[in-house]
């Protein structure tokens, strides 16, 4: 067994993570832990996530940044699921003591240190392990997660966009002169689990946020290799984010083509489900795939590619735990479908 | 025009109060505060409830407890949409300076010392207050709301659950050996306008709280004149109380005589509807509205009574308007239906 | 007092008109109509929609297409909330009959017959009609409307993306060699009040729906005078459309003039609500505004326009009777503000 | 392997069902049937349960009450997820057969052929095979289950209330003299997939249904030995059933003997939590668990138990499935817990 560790297991993305890893036929928790100050320090686990009561009893412990290297002698992986500040420092520690880190965090996703100035707000102060960091977009850079002890888990709305148009952009079908434009809703849970207005029951309906200024915006830019406009907006579900890009294909490229590309891409990627429908958050809520469905606008020359995905799911902790599978030797989508 | 003034207007009740009172054609709003050290202090009122932008644009003043009274010299009346320990000395300032003051917390509600220290865990200071105050149950007590300067508005489940057990109680239908049992549902505007984890969106599914020891229990207790077993639940939905009332009629009673006591109670009482179908939240939603209905089972002698509101009218400001119509002299539904 | 009647009365859209007439200081109910053959003949119109109980105490009568025409003798004007099917037959025999109607169905919406019979799927057999018929949407249109018997109100998404983009289009600052791609959410009152498995409970999420064939589009394009990529959306709440639009600004046109050819578009125009925040359908729910706000992209030259509307209201019912208060002499605002 | 059937695939409680055996180390599909007459016949289960895509590749079979036996032959055991009229000949037909069948609809549940007429409406032809039933309530009933042919899948609400009125009852600690009250609320799942105007979308809030007139009443009386008073009410949401029961403890009975008799009555049975917080529908949310919380008020005597379960899962598929693990010999949660 795998004996894993997760740092921030009281948000919803780590208490997702743990779940995964308890029922998984070949990895083991070997810790729950919250950062130093947490409100949920030393509380039980399945009082905060009470779906898990009975079958996760552990206690959360609070871990400081330094301490995390002792982590790295009792377990064989740790998955940060921590704000991009802590998973900075705490990334740097494990790597320094060889050990495995899943980042679940924006610390290490984008490259450029000016980008990250501008949308992060900090000076990153390690560039090299920056340079290490292998993005874990599973279908795409498997060959480098398998090798790496250093993997940067994509954000949720990434996923979902990036899923759906690197066929297209790879096989340079995207009409280079017309921005693809990214509308995508997300569920609350994205905005994680804390005290604030704007996540409060009655203030949430559906509107736009970070218009022009989310950080996922150029992280989409950096790994599909192309700029896009990416307006998210928050929807009122708990779960899922569903993601619709119009994009106009490069002159002479027709549906047969955009066919062509995906079934190529994806043949033999089991998290991936190139639909014959239009997806929806209903059929991807806590399942781990992303669903992708497109039609072609011959009139006008423009595609529209849906996507959707679990943003809990695919969109982090499923991801996390498929860059795992990988990474320790075994099948992408093990302990994630039966 | 009734010129007034709204204290604690960043919140639900008090934005869907002002609302009420600009809609209003016999009165208007003076000015809209907020606590002295609230974080809205001189935000515009539309930039936070955005429905009222154009509509109200008025900016939240802050004021203290000790600059209340200069509010009675500017107003005709003064709302109190404020926490219960503000209103206990704010209401005392306002009655000394000869105001009138509708109070929507639940400082001036209950009459027992002891009960209220149980409850609310304080100790009033205003004992001759609380005797002074008159209970806003509007259809009840209109007589005495149309002469007192303090009226208590009365809580949002105890009116729910007061509206459709009292016409039985008056009328000594229900048997004193097997106590009343109430379920109701709320809406989470209920829980007021705050940052709490309790009320964030991925945390609200359905569930009680508060059982045994909610405040809302000596309210019903006292102003029903009779003990219940009174268990609220928080749901799913924004506004809204639906309340399920299991009773024992008393020996004899039949579905003759309920059908007539009810009849008789909301005679002439336009804002209580008496339905020939079962109450829901959509019904009564952004109404000012109490729906009540009702079924007696012959087999057992127990008789079922559901009530709903929408807890920030009926339930809150749309009360306390129907108060302040009766207090100045309007009929009790002036400006609340049309 | 304008006396009038509404055809399929039972619908969402027709129940929210009752009830907006019913409030009217200057409209009144005539009388309230279904269809020949629907379920709901000679039910009391509150047993349907019980929030108008005791409010609006009317039976649902039904009507054929042929015994429209005594309707125009009883009242002075008709608002057909019917399917384009009806809306056809029974708008040609008001007119001729010499009665004022107001068309909330598709059927007089667009004048291309060959885009009729594709989108609609029948041959529009009264193409004078469609000449005469003033498009409803009120803020662009108020004069026409002022003076016309035949005005059809249009459709749902249409008032939303049509109020974003008219101001642009009509001071030419879009870019024609890019289509302004739009994305909107409707809530699943836009789909009518039916029973389908598609609207029931537990098959909404958020999910895609008529992609690049919705009958919207090319209303869209007819009345903005431009094509455009309409891709809809529904999404898990009751009322609203939020509709998100990103278009490439002409060479040369910056921030300020966009913001001038809207603030010039809407000055006196009290139902369209320029925004300083991004709207939202809470922020538009119950409402007859349309909120609008929008950011420009100096970085790539595109802009992001995003505008809210309640569709029942804003969308439907409301500006019906926007356009009822124009033809009548009225305010556009009276009766649907306070 | 043991191959199971599932007749009535196409609903939520049979492709729920469907699920679990997908999942399930001991168990799988041997066919997914519908009713002969079912619009869903011959389509992909996948096409409806757009979750299963890629998952669950097979077709729905269109089967009748004759061709049942059939399947006798070619699976080890047979579920029906089908309509009650349905079931009453299927099951009678598969135990001639010599089949195994856990009939998940209300056929087989109640024993007074009286009552069956009163409340299902129908004569049932078979009471020899009342009395051959087994009442599928795992914890209760598991002898019996475990050497059944005809296993009788308990109601979704019964299943929450005798799970929580049970221990007490058999420890005769209920007061005999005062109903115990039971006030339920269910996702609208509980009603079935099917296009219905009481379960769109837009007709759902919070309201209660079948007062002293619900199916479920008479099983809950029956199996649990005493009558109870059953008030069921639809939420807004789409799984889950919270069930507050406010009932009178014997004379004498005190806190200590009811924590007792939970845990004596639950201890080795992993499917029910006596969790230490109120339980929420979302705590069980897709999990197979019962949920129990509990207090005691001294002042007045009565107690308050609340019980909560996925109505899919512990309430219907999950049982069924906890059931065959009985009844082909494996643990009770096998499968059902990772």
């Amino acid at each position: 067994m795998v004996r894993v560790s997760i740092v921030g297991a009281s948000g919803y993305t780590g208490a997702e993570l743990a779940g995964l890893i308890h029922k998984h036929p070949e990895f083991e928790i070997a810790g729950l832990y919250v950062s130093e100050n947490s409100n949920d320090a030393y509380k039980a686990f399945s009082a905060i996530h009470g779906q898990f009561a009975y079958q996760i009893d552990r206690t959360l412990i609070p871990i400081s940044e330094k301490q995390i290297t002792k982590l790295v002698a009792e377990c064989d992986a740790i998955f940060l699921c921590t704000p991009h500040e802590a998973s900075v420092e705490m990334v740097r520690r494990i790597i320094e003591a060889g050990g495995v880190v899943f980042d679940l965090s924006g610390a290490y996703r984008l490259s450029d240190l000016s980008v990250i100035n501008e949308y992060y707000g900090f000076s990153h102060k390690y560039p090299d392990l920056l340079n290490q960091a292998v993005y874990g977009l599973a279908e795409w850079n498997h060959a480098d997660i398998r090798k790496s002890n250093l993997i940067s888990v994509p954000g949720c709305y990434p996923t979902a966009c990036l899923s759906a148009l690197k066929p297209l952009q790879e096989a340079k079908l995207i009409d280079s002169n017309v921005l693809p434009i990214i509308n995508a809703t997300s569920g609350v849970t994205g905005a994680g689990r804390k005290a604030a207005i704007s996540n409060s029951f009655c203030e949430v309906s559906l509107h736009p946020y970070g218009v022009l200024s989310h950080r996922h915006q150029p992280e989409i830019n950096e790994h599909l290799g192309t700029p896009v406009i990416f307006t998210p907006h928050l929807g009122n579900f708990k779960r899922g984010i569903l993601a619709t890009t119009t994009l106009k294909l490069a002159d002479g490229a027709n549906a047969k083509q955009v066919n062509q590309v995906y079934k190529e891409a994806y043949e033999g990627h089991p998290l991936v489900r190139l639909r014959q429908a239009w997806p929806s958050i209903q059929a991807v809520e806590r399942t781990p795939f992303v669903d992708i469905h497109w039609q072609f606008d011959e009139k006008t020359g423009y595609l529209i590619v849906i996507s959707a995905i679990d943003n809990l799911l695919k969109g982090a902790a499923g991801q996390a735990m498929q860059c795992a599978n990988l990474r320790f030797g075994f099948a992408a989508d093990r302990g994630l479908v039966n």
